[in-house]
């Protein structure tokens, strides 16, 4: 079939070989308007433009000085990882330059889908004044030039040549921006050493040792970061200057390491997986096979002991043989998106099958419904299956990163639905929590609860939000995912396009371009308009929400109620421009239960509506705290728009009542027959304000909840 | 009223000043057989014996010698505060050193109080033969000599001098034990520096650095288990010689710290508590009055932000002030332990009611039902309010020792019969599980639950039994308070006796002698009988536990069934030797339930039989896991004795059924209307046996539950 004028491939992450065995390609799409515009609004407009001042402050860009010679002083930081806080900033302003200006109107002549008001999300948030409260670890003060532009409009940008932009972007990076990231380049370039390695922390602080300590040294992570940054650079810029400086440590590491006999001096692995991922992407970038057969050495050295055996560090068991995810939560999904990433490059039925079987496992016993992963706190664990504590779930926020980065290639692998379904769940609630809705703080740890009474430990692992941690993993990992967020919402195969996630802008496959309008996730309507397509006649496939009970699409005079298969209704046809299908999800809010393996929220249930789980806050529930609360599940829930609430949001409303308990004396404790009167027959009646998950702690600190007892 | 010839003071922990405002004095005890025999036997003849072979193998008297100056090398361990792995066992060899031979009969005469035959539990453990799976940490080889005489008879020892021993304590110390323990206080005088400073690792780590790091340093808590050891060690040998090391280092420290304007150059306190109730012991055994002082200076320099601020040292809030306990649980109940030690001597009024206040919130919101404290791993912290985890219940075993520690301190201050109610649960559950049932294997940490595909991170958090920890805290702790358990059983004021636990032993006050023959906790009869007593009326005051919900007592011809006041029925009359008392706990097995706050117990029910808490585990369940089953809430229990199983004990038999959940596929959570259907209806019934918390996790590693989902 012939190609449009305007199918170009995606800019993004996870382009794919030429060899890939997978079932759909990723495809261009482009968001102008909405919920997810209004996010990646304050990540441009604050959050990642307040970067350098935030990473000077903290000392990243000063090592990368100190190792270049051409400052003096002390190295600053606590960890061997710190060059990754910059890389990962490189990325997100390198996918940042590639996208279109930010808060572009819908053109005119497009229909708003429902006849109901849009929220104002699309509008730079609000509400969500920073508080003083939080100081920047390790005596960094934020400087006052990165004080976010609360409410800014997007400042004229100078255009520029992109050849990989999607047809609804137009080429227009931020100068500014561009200037900090040359800058920046130059820092890390000029920090390399001779042979190519690269890491601040073993130049300075250990004497040029190297690879001593594999286990805790970070320094293959610290590379494979490098190398993430260097690709997004090359790909939306076309400067080959930091992928020169990527590729350079990379050939040094290939030609360090490597199994006994290859030649190479040390046959070994990183305590911490996120090279192998990133080496695929540098054999799709630069079509050089060593890199993915290097990324195929690493991926199967762990598990065997190298690293001295432990889960933490995925050593325990080979991935091939394993049968749960364990260990330390993003180290697991890191490698988990190496897999799917060599499975797709290399055609590895095994570790295809090991990736479907663990992420099954996975989703099944040791997921959050907020998509969140990680139980325990100490060492970032997984836990055990149905493990999942509230209010010491960890979910780290990066855990929640690294789950849609291998989804998505799980998705792109299979073409099967599940995979965004999950990714959408986590994007909506356990990711996009980790951000204000200001773009200025931050949250490592992404409870399920906070407890009346609650004594915050502060620090990198508190349950408020923080301006920046001394561990900043997780701050500029958000950034280079919602810079790159339209790369995760369509594919592509030879029969069509997939639409896997609902925004709206447009979507771009190699045969046709499709408009959306939606309010989505606040309204259920997508209104999709073909706007270019080729004259055969080719499959546009909706994935209908794993949440959805109730949907229905219409299609010129047609109304489609399924067949969904795979997670898929696929419309087949010829399609003329102008064709219009507009897709209704249900949006009735529910109440969700567990397995009942999930002890932890036994006798609970939680608020869901469409994507969003809610929660209840304490700001909204004055009179007594959460934890007296117990929700009348046999009450039909209501749902409220409210434009003036958290950056406007849709509440949804819930009858409870808040237990009068007696004084049981000072053990808590007692036989059955004498445990307190049922809550709801002597209970105060409360009305109940649930608020999107993500949007939680962005007002006063206090209690919140997200299972609610119901009796 | 005159005193009878066997009136001594008891020889243990915590001998009251001459100014104490205590409302009780510690009355002296004596354990012959019965259950707490069996565990002190274990501890004599396995445990104890063991510890200076281990301490030999980890390091820590090799540290006294390098510090000495007799042994060449490199410092062993992990930790600033080895050197207390020694103290604490040799104040647990002290007051080993004190006991009557174990295994001591019952005297002819003497009834056996119940009909029924009394299970096996005063034999040496058996049953648990001690797998070879976990190697002492840090390469340490348990020697050959280590190994466990299994059912070894109490060897022959020779009677020695003992001005302090109680009336039914024949004063024979093992000699062999006696020599061990010469040996050791040797080393540990040798290590000591001129001026009286001693902490083996910043003197051969840090270069002889001091005071430099209070906030982990643990030179002060060293210090005080220094002391509780020397003062152990004078009251049961009469020996001055560690009692002059600790004296020459506590007088150090009061030259270096007390408050600004005092002269002393530093103002500052260690970031574990521990010193100050050592310094109140100090105090009491010396009468130097400057060692209270210093005491003082320190529980109240706490919360003012000297080492931080931080929780976790107990330095964010004074105690003065605190609503709940928080941050690293030990430190906490140290801590708190001094302050109740400063009230009793002080008469600080406001101390006191704090030390009321924290123990009502500690008990109300923060204890678990086996007594155990800390919720968190992370830090080893307290946690929220009603936050009460099972799997992940920290439960140090120190924890529930100083938990004891704490309460035993109340009950003589306060004379409420409520803090012994709380040892006894936690004797019985917290802490006993802590060591094996052949005392060579221990618990750090005491998890209420142990799931199906459990996968264990080994080292000293494992939730398998090991032979030794990195950070060997517990095991000396267990080993020093069993070996003084008699000296929290009773107390006397001047109107008589108070008997806290009921043991097969005798109890003194200064008044009388009373013989106790009883089979608890497997029978809930205990027949007291007066040996002696003086001619003029005393209180005989029997405490009810606090989980009893039916009693009687018969006296003579009389019976009793109340009243119960603060705990406490008390018999007051004029007695004559022989008398006897009859108590009858009724041990009916019970389901228990929680508060409803307790979110992690939400829908279950524990079992418990008197002060026992009950478990199920894997083992006694075969074809499946424990975490499908569910446990019938309206059926009866049945209760079995199982001399053949671990040790001997009483099982409580239910009915539950084991669910068959559907295929839910990939997402553990849906709409409620879709949840699984009641799994009494389509599960299969499966007889449950419980067996007593204590005694789990020594047979086959496998899972563990306490509380158990009623649907």
């Amino acid at each position: 079939m012939p190609r449009t004028r305007s199918a170009l491939p995606a800019t993004g992450p996870v382009r794919l070989g030429p060899d890939s065995r997978a079932a759909l390609r990723p495809a261009a799409a482009g968001i102008d308007t909405g919920f997810w515009q209004a996010r990646r609004a304050s990540n441009a407009h604050v959050s990642i433009p307040q970067g350098p001042a935030l990473l000077e402050a903290a000392g990243n860009l000063h090592n990368l000085r100190l190792a270049a010679g051409t400052a003096a002083g002390e190295f600053q930081g606590a960890y061997p990882f710190v060059d990754t806080d910059v890389y990962k900033w490189l990325e997100a302003a390198a996918w940042q330059l590639a996208q279109a200006p930010d808060g572009a109107q819908v053109p005119d002549g497009a229909q708003v889908p429902d006849g109901a008001q849009a929220p104002d999300g699309a509008q730079a948030p609000h509400g969500a004044q920073a508080p003083d409260r939080d100081q920047v670890p390790g005596d960094v003060q934020a400087p006052d030039g990165a004080q976010a532009p609360h409410g800014a409009q997007a400042p004229v940008r100078d255009p520029a040549p992109n050849q990989d932009a999607a047809p609804n972007q137009a080429p227009a990076p931020d100068a500014d921006l561009a200037a900090e990231v040359g800058r920046i380049v130059d820092l890390v370039a000029g920090a390399q050493q001779p042979d190519g390695y690269l890491n601040t922390w073993f130049q300075l602080v250990k004497g040029g040792e190297r690879y001593k300590d594999l286990r805790w040294g970070h320094e293959l992570y610290c590379a494979g970061h490098l190398i993430q940054a260097a690709v997004a650079h090359h790909r939306a810029t076309g400067s080959g200057e930091l992928l020169d400086v990527a590729r350079k440590f990379a050939d040094h590491i290939d030609s360090v390491f490597g199994p006994p006999g290859s030649g190479r001096p040390i046959d070994g692995i990183d305590g911490h997986p996120e090279v192998e991922t990133a080496l695929v992407e540098l054999y799709r970038e630069t079509g050089e096979r060593r890199y993915l057969d290097l990324a195929t050495y690493f991926v199967d050295r762990y598990g065997h002991g190298l690293l001295g055996g432990e889960a933490y560090c995925q050593d325990r068991v080979p991935l091939r043989e394993a049968t749960n995810v364990e260990g330390h939560a993003v180290r697991q999904l890191y490698l988990l998106a190496a897999a799917a990433d060599l499975a797709t490059e290399t055609g590895d039925a095994e570790l295809r099958t090991a990736a479907e079987r663990l992420w099954h496992a996975m989703t099944t016993t040791k997921t959050h419904l907020t998509g969140g992963l990680g139980a325990h706190h100490e060492e970032e664990d997984f836990g055990d299956p149905y493990e999942l504590p509230n209010e010491r779930a960890y979910c780290e926020t990066c855990a929640a990163i690294a789950s849609i980065q291998w989804s998505w290639r799980m998705a792109l692998l299979t073409g099967e639905a599940r995979y965004s379904d999950l990714i959408e769940r986590t994007l909506f609630n356990g990711f996009l929590a980790g951000v204000s809705l200001d773009g200025e703080r931050w949250l490592y740890v992404n409870p399920l609860q906070v407890r009346d009474g609650h004594t915050d430990p502060g620090g990198d692992q508190s349950a408020r939000r923080t301006r920046w941690f001394r561990c900043a993993c997780c701050p500029p990992n958000v950034m280079r995912l919602l810079a790159s967020l339209e790369h995760y919402l369509a594919s592509s195969d030879d029969n069509g396009l997939q639409i896997h996630q609902y925004v709206s802008g447009r979507y771009a496959s190699d045969l046709a371009v499709v408009r959306s309008e939606t309010d989505y996730p606040w309204h259920g309507t997508i209104a999709l308009t073909v706007e270019e397509t080729p004259a055969e006649p080719w499959t546009l496939s909706l994935r209908i929400p794993q949440w959805c009970r109730d949907f229905r699409v219409r299609c010129g005079q047609e109304t489609y109620e399924g067949p969904v298969t795979d997670g898929w209704l696929r419309l087949e046809r010829t399609w003329s421009p102008g064709d219009q299908v507009v897709l209704e999800l249900s949006l009735e809010p529910r109440l969700t239960a567990a397995d009942p393996r999930v002890d932890a929220v036994r006798g609970c249930v939680a608020i869901e509506r469409g994507p969003l789980v809610y929660c209840l806050e304490g700001v909204d529930h004055p009179g007594g705290g959460l934890d007296d609360i117990v929700i009348d599940a046999t009450r039909p829930l209501a749902v409220k728009h409210r434009p003036d609430l958290l950056g406007g949001v849709t509440t949804v409303v819930a009858a409870g009542s808040r237990r009068h308990l007696p004084d049981a004396g000072w053990w808590p404790y007692a036989p059955v027959d004498e445990s307190p009167a049922s809550p709801q027959q002597d209970g105060e009646a409360v009305e109940l304000t649930a608020v999107p998950y993500y949007a939680w702690a962005n007002r006063e600190d206090g209690s919140m909840r997200v299972w609610l007892p119901t009796s």
